[in-house]
């Protein structure tokens, strides 16, 4: 009765430890899918959101972002090394975290947005493709781009077979998310909604041309932002999401609040083992989950594994 | 060779007359969509961009928003008969132009603004909705839901077979014309990318909702905005868009400048007698698609019919 397009698929979600989360997913999936049910949804409106990092793929020891920037900065230095006595290049290259601490937040969104604007979009897109081809994780030692959890790209192939449409709400650079979206996840850069940066068109020798500008655009995509941007981008409630840090607890209020059937989901960070075990960033979005009785995704209980490789053990990095 | 989707499809663009547009539109699509052809675009990248007022629905003698706005007023009179001797409820009651005209660029705005914000969301769209189902067009006397062109939606229907991704790409305020995206043209809410009214996230009673505010989002989606917006929310250049003003010409620049086969197409309402013929606000658009050889969409030469039912003569009241 339900209307899945793919007839092969006999056993959804096999990274998923049988349990209650996995469970709750596929009885969700099978009743909005169901036309004869009552919370039956058309295709339109199966929308999904699914927060990228510490969600889809690995966010620790440093956000993959964080990476860029550091690599860019030490990529100027490396092109001119006489900037490695002038801040704040010199603080890049000893990797000395006491000189960013002097700095106040808005001091840290402009080194930010060095990194990634004042330049027309294609040359930073080239900057970002160029990254992602050479850049290893700093703790298990692969390209960033294998570090998505594998138990979420089996749910993200779950929704697709039943017709979701699937969107990335993320409160990482909308481009620098949109290079590897359809890569690792299959998802189309047109379906990214991240934190963007502002730009400017211009003609140059008479052909338009974008160029990125010292400045985000309003609202930031976390927290509060990720409802009105998905608001704004896509006009509908999803009626699934997934997130994992209190900058995504606005976004599964958002989503729980309709006349319809709703699945928030949280993923704890609890493997200490195969991944990282932390809850900083997510408190207050773990209480709510207790609270609303979500789901909350046990790393450690129900994903049967976590990467398409097996990590070492990482215990004495986590934090 | 092409892989169109529906088999069914005998003779495409009916009510398009036979001649080098048609023919370009055609041959492009083939082109684009064979697999053989130097000129192949995979599917996901075959994205197009059209304007909504005069180039999918007619905009004389008055854009539909700008209807709608005056109705605002309207109701708000006959709710409140004392505001019929108040400013600007009276000019708008009496349909005062001249007072109209002692206003600046600045005021305009905030009027447009008093009739779609400060209200939640969803009451926004109940009273767009409570529009849509009432209104009629001053000229045609149909429901303006009527008032698209049918050439345009066979256009659509083409694209889609061939699996394009289609957007409306709007100077309009977005949720107003996503309220009849889907009914009118089958395109998706999250299809449309217009401009946008800031709205803020607010708890009632612990409930997430989304407040219209008094700003539009930046920026305007007309001009270099629809270029922006395109970036933004597509994060890819359309290979095919159809505008008929100068709001349409940077789009239009924007999309053709790729290294690869593009189609720009400029609507020309050059029909005095089934719909309404003008060149204010298209000038630049139509001298730049001459020099550039876009091709151009002649009303009156192209299309067979306009409308879904056969007009009344108009001539009288086009300007």
């Amino acid at each position: 009765m339900t209307d899945q397009t793919t007839s092969t698929y006999e056993e959804p979600l096999q990274s998923w430890q049988d349990g209650a989360t996995r469970t709750a997913i596929i009885n969700f999936v099978q009743r909005v899918t169901d036309s004869t049910h009552p919370a039956y949804v058309p295709p339109a409106e199966r929308i999904a959101a699914f927060d990228n990092d510490g969600t889809l793929w690995c966010e620790k020891p440093t956000y993959v972002q964080e990476i860029f920037i550091i690599k860019h900065f030490h990529n100027q230095v490396e092109q001119q090394p006489e900037l490695r006595h002038v801040q704040p290049y010199k603080a890049f290259w000893e990797n000395d975290r006491s000189y960013f601490e002097t700095l106040d937040m808005e001091a840290i969104n402009q080194l930010m947005l060095q990194a990634i604007s004042s330049i027309p979009q294609a040359e930073y897109i080239q900057r970002v493709q160029d990254f992602f081809r050479d850049i290893r994780h700093p703790h298990y030692n692969r390209p960033v781009t294998e570090l998505a959890f594998t138990p979420m790209l089996e749910l993200i192939e779950y929704l697709n077979a039943y017709q979701f449409q699937i969107y990335i709400v993320t409160g990482g650079e909308t481009d620098f998310v949109r290079e590897i979206s359809e890569k690792m996840y299959g998802i189309p850069r047109s379906k990214v909604i991240g934190s963007s940066v502002a730009v400017k068109f211009e003609l140059h020798n008479g052909r338009p041309v974008l160029v990125r500008q010292m400045s985000m655009l309003e609202p930031f995509n976390e927290g509060e932002g990720k409802a009105i941007n998905i608001h704004h981008h896509i006009g509908q409630q999803p009626i699934l999401a997934v997130g994992n840090s209190n900058g995504d607890l606005d976004m599964l209020l958002y989503i729980e609040d309709q006349q319809r059937s709703t699945l928030p989901l949280l993923i704890h960070h609890d493997d200490a083992e195969r991944e990282f075990a932390y809850e900083e960033g997510a408190e207050r979005a773990l209480k709510a989950a207790a609270e609303r009785n979500w789901n909350i995704i046990s790393m450690k209980n129900d994903f049967k594994r976590i990467f398409s490789f097996v990590p070492e053990r990482v215990t004495s990095t986590s934090k």
